[in-house]
């Protein structure tokens, strides 16, 4: 039971080491790419699910394309290409000879879907078409970290095509509000959105929407994306549609994505000395039963787990730990670190009783609670919990926002204590670039206007951004 | 509306087109792949949904291991080796660079997996080891068929460690009952399960569990196996663990696994001349209900169109096709050739009455049902559809299923006609061998023993086999 890094003081070094200890992931034989064990693995099916579920809803399809696509594809968008080529996993032999042609395995999928959408799209009876796909995808990063930055990582991505400009601007806001919904309603995690500023723009996007989570340590985490794609896409992969006065036209495109990166937002947002915390609409294991075993009483003790675990379990995702090998201490130890919401405890006592005892994950309070109504307590508790994860992370994500008028006054504090800085900026990339000497970039370009100077130079603020070092 | 080929004379030809024409799949640009479309890629998630409970409920916990393995790991097993090696894609460039170490793109990942165990498996505590993944793999066929045979298809891949010989074979039948369940209980398709010869095992197994199914024109298609692997899985992984008494030993290990190829094998199975016929309990569609729009009527039609809908939704997966721009008569065309089972038509007369007018995809056969009860009778025509299928597929199967001693008997009528042969067997190779002159090989080795002598020799039968040309 070797310590975590203190999180107050290195949050980093604290990340590192949980995702490891919580048995989310386990290092792979492959550079840049994690196992993701199975305590992982159920956090993303149940992100998944939910957000499944709404893909659904706003009327778009699954679908699955290939994972190798034809080198040739991704060079046919100029700025896709320049963006994508220096990361790209490439095949160049398979069946046992020289492929005439390289395949690279997919960093994301525009090229081949809009292939696709050149063969679906004839008439504009045909639109809006709206896909997604759950799909692994590889980009070579030189730099990498389980779950944030992966080489191989999971991902949704939604490709749609609609007639008009604005209907798909329409459908790149909407998703990303269903991003956010995400975020916030299930996540537990309040975060920022708006645009990207050109330079931080997908590779052959017109604009690209962004919300960005501020992490404990003040750092920005870019959570996911939503762009309204350039029309060369269209043109480039030759989608074509007939309008209804017969007229040839190019669709809008859009494309959007999470990936299990939010797991990562997950584990820096909510975690804390002893452990992760896992926000309870999406957590694993949302209670554990611990039998506190009394000498005489093993049988009663057991028995009593075993129907708590019964009747909870239609309900709620819930494990029981009665494993009497094992001290009832290092059980709280494991499960605390393993960010649980609830933990049960029941002995020979409380059944006399006809109660239990639940601790809080968050607040470390326990209450007992009669087992007549536990099912119910259970689910206020969980709801609360949320609530309570939601608002401390609002509280951090405020004390982390400055708002300065000067890169010189909040560059040097950027880049030692980190933080989000709202600012006037003038547009221009010249200003922007002047954010690298402290290691700060535009995480997104806000709807506020509050600054009236750009943080660069002498010009006018065209509007406001969020400036600050990101993962 | 091209007609599709005559599928009592050419199944093969019928189901090339059919795949494409219900909207199934479509053409990719790379060799061997195909995309999968909405309504595919929905029959798929359902398959997947009933095999995940499953897997679950038996124990087995989901998992996640990278796409890209060390070429060096695939040699590791020398059959393992000797089986891929010749079917592998190989990544030799990432990141703008030769790799020193060439990557392959996962055939299987028992290499990867079994260097995990090698990791997590220490004491006989952390045995058994059950774990799943839902994954893409790539093998490079030289002759593929979209679904039967891709180039990249998606499975599910069961890896487990034991104790014991007799734990893990017991493993790896657990899961072949419930492959067989799914197929039988869920695509309705009746299937022969046994062992698979030993030149026909998995690279690297001791025991290949195999279920078969046999299509319309009496070919065989393997639908699933279950494997007992050979301990040389666990040395050359160098998985160790404490027993009891402390001594170090290997563990026992399984894999198993399903693919996309269960698609294939419902098309294969229960398709007839108008078009596909989904199984009513992993259809994407379970029921379509089409308005009968009658001047003046229109708005009435629609709304008590629209009223079925959601109130069948709750219980169904209902498509409610009220495209005005359409005929009835091309509707039905279009969803009897996607295999919708249930047709729901309502008009303005049946409104009157109360009723729709529901046509059974298998039969035909058309039902007026009371609007008050239709949500119920729905349900009981779903269920009584699935067991139509499956006694027809039944019936088909035991056509097709014939006995005869001798290999220059039905070794002919194999080969003209295709159909599955039972017969006896001396369990040698060079027996074996001889199917080859006609076409056909071991689908597996049967419990039953009707046989005395071999089918190729005038030794004795071992065990009897079943003898088919295979998809």
């Amino acid at each position: 039971m070797n310590k975590l890094p203190d999180i107050s003081k290195d949050v980093s070094q604290w990340y590192n080491e949980i995702v490891y200890k919580a048995e989310l992931v386990d290092q792979s034989p492959v550079r840049g790419c994690v196992v993701i064990r199975p305590y992982g693995w159920a956090l993303w099916e149940n992100i998944k699910e939910v957000l499944d579920k709404r893909i659904k809803e706003t009327g778009h399809k699954n679908t699955s394309f290939p994972l190798l696509i034809p080198e040739s594809f991704i060079k046919r968008e100029a700025k896709h290409v320049e963006g994508f080529a220096p990361e790209l996993a490439i095949v160049t032999v398979a069946g046992g000879k020289e492929l005439e042609e390289p395949l690279v395995i997919r960093p994301t999928s525009e090229t081949i879907i809009h292939y696709s959408f050149s063969r679906w799209i004839k008439s504009w009876r045909d639109l809006p078409l709206k896909i997604n796909q759950w799909a692994n995808v590889v980009r070579w990063e030189k730099r990498t970290r389980p779950f944030l930055r992966t080489t191989e990582f999971f991902w949704q991505e939604g490709h749609t095509a609609h007639a008009t400009y604005e209907e798909a601007q329409e459908e790149a806001l909407l998703m990303l509000n269903e991003y956010i919904k995400l975020a916030q309603d299930y996540l537990a995690i309040p975060v920022i959105a708006g645009e990207k500023s050109p330079t931080e723009r997908f590779a052959g996007a017109d604009i690209t929407y962004t919300f960005e989570g501020i992490m404990m340590d003040g750092k920005a985490l870019q959570m996911g994306t939503s762009h309204l794609l350039s029309r060369n896409f269209a043109k480039s992969f030759d989608i074509e549609y007939q309008d209804k006065e017969g007229k040839l036209e190019h669709p809008y495109l859009t494309s959007w994505g999470v990936t299990t990166r939010l797991i990562g937002a997950v584990v820096m947002t909510h975690g804390d000395q002893k452990g992760l915390i896992m926000p309870p609409r999406v957590a694993p294991i949302q209670a554990v039963i611990i039998p506190i075993f009394r000498k005489g009483f093993e049988q009663v003790v057991r028995d009593a787990a075993q129907e708590l675990y019964t009747r909870l379990s239609k309900e709620y995702r819930i494990e029981l730990d009665d494993d009497d090998s094992k001290s009832p201490g290092s059980k709280f130890y494991e499960w605390e670190l393993k960010g649980v919401p609830l933990r049960i405890e029941l002995g020979p006592r409380d059944i006399d009783n006809n109660a239990a005892v639940i601790s809080n994950r968050v607040t470390g309070d326990k209450t007992v609670v009669k087992l007549d109504t536990i099912e119910a307590e259970v689910g206020t508790m969980l709801d609360n919990m949320h609530q309570e994860l939601f608002n401390r992370a609002q509280a951090k994500l405020k004390d982390n926002w400055k708002k300065e008028a000067k890169l010189e006054t909040f560059g040097p504090l950027m880049e030692k204590d980190a933080g989000a800085y709202q600012t006037g900026w003038c547009g221009e990339e010249a200003c922007e670039n002047k954010l690298s000497e402290y290691k700060g970039t535009i995480r997104c370009v806000l709807k506020e206007s509050e600054f009236n100077q750009c943080f660069g130079c002498d010009k006018s603020s065209v509007r406001d951004v969020l400036i600050a070092k990101a993962y």
